[in-house]
């Protein structure tokens, strides 16, 4: 049985599990470090460009460079040339469950016909207005609600959100926070 | 003095202003709800669609209907059809920071020449795999590093930073964590 043949669900299941092993015995191969460089446009529009990271004991680039534009809405005296950042965090936790639940089912064998997501995010900008100090700038709540069919039945579905919320570095970011330094330089 | 002649480093700002006073007096104004769907392409490459929020006491769309791929790299087992999801992250908090500092700048009347910022993340894989309990599955740290050029002095343009973080939605819910709250459908 080679590689293409056992993949599932579009994961090379033998390679998943060979990656386990060679992290396993090489736990150094673990440490990543990803990036991003952001420059202001105009205003609150502004461009990111992310290309390299390093991992399993390397430099690497990913296949394409990609560059992304963040705005604000007009409503909030911006342009609208591009989602808002607090969007994108959406777009982090969705493809991050969504890419655990697609590892997990083909781990376990499960072939998953559709999963689909939808998530919201509650902000009051009453706090980032600097309008009211009892309010916090970000985010009250997140919400996502994943819609997953597959050839197994609902209770072993449900597992697959449940075993990637608790396996998930953008749920375990958002809901525990994780130390941000920053820095500042000029000419 | 029109609105455009008002205008530094692309920020309306008597329109900043305005919006501030209505939001002032109108606080359920700054109610928003962002949204991002989901859905699974093959593996771990999933594609979020960025369209419609609630704002300001109605429904709105942005400009554009925004779609983002994600995905694992090749050394993760990925196909590599677009970033990681913990790589949006990082752009969601440049992005959030820069819209800051352009909006912090052109209210006190400070001119940006530029402004650029490189963010990393380090995160420990051992967690996420499961190979390694003590290890969490998220970042262990991010670092920004903001490079401004502008007509002011060094103290100016680093409280301009510092103002930001303190307004930031991105870096409250980075640093904080929020709420988020799962839930799962199948027919």
């Amino acid at each position: 049985m080679n590689a293409k043949a056992a993949a599932l669900n579009g994961v090379d299941v033998p390679n998943l599990f060979a990656t386990l092993d060679v992290v396993r015995s090489h736990p150094e191969a673990a440490s990543f470090q990803f990036r991003a460089a952001n420059r202001m446009v105009s205003g609150t529009h502004s461009m990111s460009r992310i290309s390299g990271f390093f991992g399993a004991g390397e430099e690497r680039t990913h296949k394409a460079v990609h560059t992304y534009d963040a705005d604000h809405p007009e409503v909030l005296t911006g342009a609208d040339n591009g989602p808002t950042p607090v969007e994108f965090l959406l777009h982090a936790l969705a493809s991050c469950l969504t890419a655990g639940v697609a590892n997990i089912a083909s781990a376990r064998g499960i072939r998953l016909n559709r999963v689909e997501s939808s998530v919201t995010g509650d902000i009051d900008l009453m706090g980032l207005l600097g309008l009211d100090e009892s309010v916090r700038n970000g985010y009250q709540e997140i919400r996502i609600d994943f819609e997953i069919e597959g050839d197994t039945d609902t209770t072993r579905l449900r597992e697959l959100v449940e075993r990637s919320v608790a396996r998930s570095a953008v749920y375990d970011v958002l809901t525990n926070g994780v130390p941000v330094k920053v820095g500042f330089t000029t000419r």
